[in-house]
């Protein structure tokens, strides 16, 4: 049996004969496929994949541990599970992550909503935790990313759209391998950089302007994400001297990152250096957040998380000032938590100069 | 007041004084903004959207018909909600989608779950009929993923990789102004073409191999849908024949399509024919889904849909055979039903010869 499944089997919560997992991501974390529309890890006997007549062929030819069960048209998934496994409130299903309807569905199916528990959780946590060779598909995912913030270094200048150094840094990163992006590629410009995540609107970037590329790569549905903040021609004393406050805070947080560590702690230490620079308001976003196959995932670096660092969890270091009027400027990197401390899997260079 | 919320507001399910949209695609399609975390749409008064800070500014700046209303850390959202409204058993909150923990938590907060009822349904129909500003831009993504398709015959030959094809129909898109792909970028080629979602496997493309390409442009968020299948070199035979029985197909059953059709009706004209040439079990998936914000909506061409076409649907119309062992042929546009017939929205070449 597979070391994730076996992991799960081991973490059921009470009274659980059943894991069903109806989350996609949760689905591909467990079998390595996407397309499917269910996983059901029993506590005894092998897994069932849950899939329908357009992917059957292929998940048969790629799932290694899992039985494929195809679901045919009209016939209704819940009921069918409910046929398969013996179900009561002494051996419940535990399930990631259901709506309401199925839930009301899926309760009137096994007999008796007592019987079901949602523990999503579970599988939230163990996300946070990378294996080996997830840390090996992001590690790749980084590096593509690399280059994808080198282009931009190259090609933005005054005169380019923001949609053509879009165009040009996935490109780039598509050569390199990368399976589409890790989310939508933000470059912001000018005055709209103080919106975080402002959307491309193709706007021309002009002489002075600060450029804010957020970017990642995917390798085999794993992410990276990074973040540099350039300028488009002449620096000025202020973009200088707020690039230099955004620096050192990201400096700090990573140096004060390690196992052990409770999230919320590394988040503090960002907010207060840059709450000392005046500057505490214009930090509108959490500092961090976990990358693996979401590229939002646990643990989150923020005043209120409740997480500590664990050795495998990879996470964004991201402070960020933003000014309306002015512009804003983030530095991000993507950091493996290692027994000895911490690694940043991204490495581009550190720069506002373009070119 | 804007035309889709006034159109919610008519359509308000029995008792219902309030609408909580939480869907974040459906939240954009009444907003025109992405990022935000909520939208209330009172029977009376005006529309509440619930943004945390790290949107907030941009929101602001951006969103024309709601009032934002910062989510602060730690605030939990459905007290602020149930702080907000006034609701009973007589004037119920609808929702359009909610996780079973989401549901207790609201259920908690309003006092009673039989004041909350689930209608996302009512903005999945409003979604599936397109007002004249979606057709446009769904009209726009449709010009760009033509080009994409046109770059695709240029550079499909042998010796170039699945991944380097994907690279530059991509570049093309965005240079055309796509604010990225509407799905994940689909080249299958050989072999693999037997599975209609094949993920890229950076293979090589060999003299004589099927290629199926199927890709679509985003514009402000509308989507567009296309595939095309190309041989590589020498096309065989089979090749050809298959090919003609899915070009057939396809002609036929747009053919039969208009508003007051029954979508069952479509799919069962397409399976009828593929059937009669003995490749009946080999037509896998649906003949066609709905295309706007997400790349599947309703209405949806299959055996078992419930839907009738209606003027301003947007469908794609995607027959395939596929054979394992022999790869697989597919022909897809996106279309509009008028109040003529229909009118065909991409318009890329039809041909299995590159080049």
């Amino acid at each position: 049996m597979d070391n994730k499944t076996l992991k799960l089997k081991n973490h059921f919560p009470q009274d659980t004969a059943n894991f069903l997992i109806l989350n996609s991501i949760n689905i591909t974390y467990f079998t390595g496929f996407s397309g499917a529309i269910a996983l059901l890890i029993p506590q005894d006997g092998e897994n069932i994949l849950y899939v329908s007549g357009t992917n059957f062929e292929q998940a048969k030819h790629e799932v290694k541990n899992a039985k494929i069960e195809k679901v045919n048209r009209g016939e209704n998934l819940f009921q069918k599970i409910s046929q398969t496994v013996k179900v009561s409130v002494k051996s419940k299903i535990a399930i990631d992550s259901i709506n309401i309807e199925n839930w009301k569905v899926l309760a009137k199916a096994v007999g008796d909503e007592n019987s079901l528990v949602v523990a999503g959780n579970v599988i939230k946590d163990f996300r946070a935790v990378k294996t080996p060779d997830e840390i090996e598909l992001i590690r790749r995912a980084c590096k593509i990313a690399d280059v994808g913030i080198s282009v931009a270094y190259e090609v933005v200048e005054p005169g380019i759209s923001e949609q053509e150094v879009i165009a040009e840094v996935e490109y780039a990163m598509r050569k390199q391998g990368s399976s589409g992006t890790a989310f939508g590629t933000i470059v912001t410009s000018g005055a709209n950089c103080a919106f975080p995540h402002g959307t491309c609107r193709s706007r021309t970037i002009m002489d002075g302007d600060l450029v804010i590329i957020d970017l990642g790569a995917t390798v085999d549905y794993y992410r990276s994400d990074v973040t540099r903040t350039i300028v488009a021609g002449k620096i000025s004393g202020k973009q200088q001297e707020i690039y230099g406050t955004v620096k050192a805070t990201q400096d700090l947080a990573i140096k004060a990152m390690r196992a052990g560590v409770q999230a919320a702690e590394v988040d503090t230490i960002a907010r207060t250096i840059i709450g000392r620079t005046g500057f505490r308001d214009c930090f509108v976003h959490n500092l961090g957040h976990g990358v693996g196959l979401e590229i939002h995932e646990a643990p989150t670096l923020s005043p209120d998380s409740k997480d500590v660092l664990k050795v495998g969890n990879i996470v964004t270091v991201e402070p960020g000032i933003y000014i309306v009027g002015f512009g804003g400027i983030r530095i991000e990197d993507t950091v493996l938590v290692t027994k000895e401390g911490i690694e940043k899997l991204t490495n581009a260079p550190y720069t506002l100069q373009s070119g």
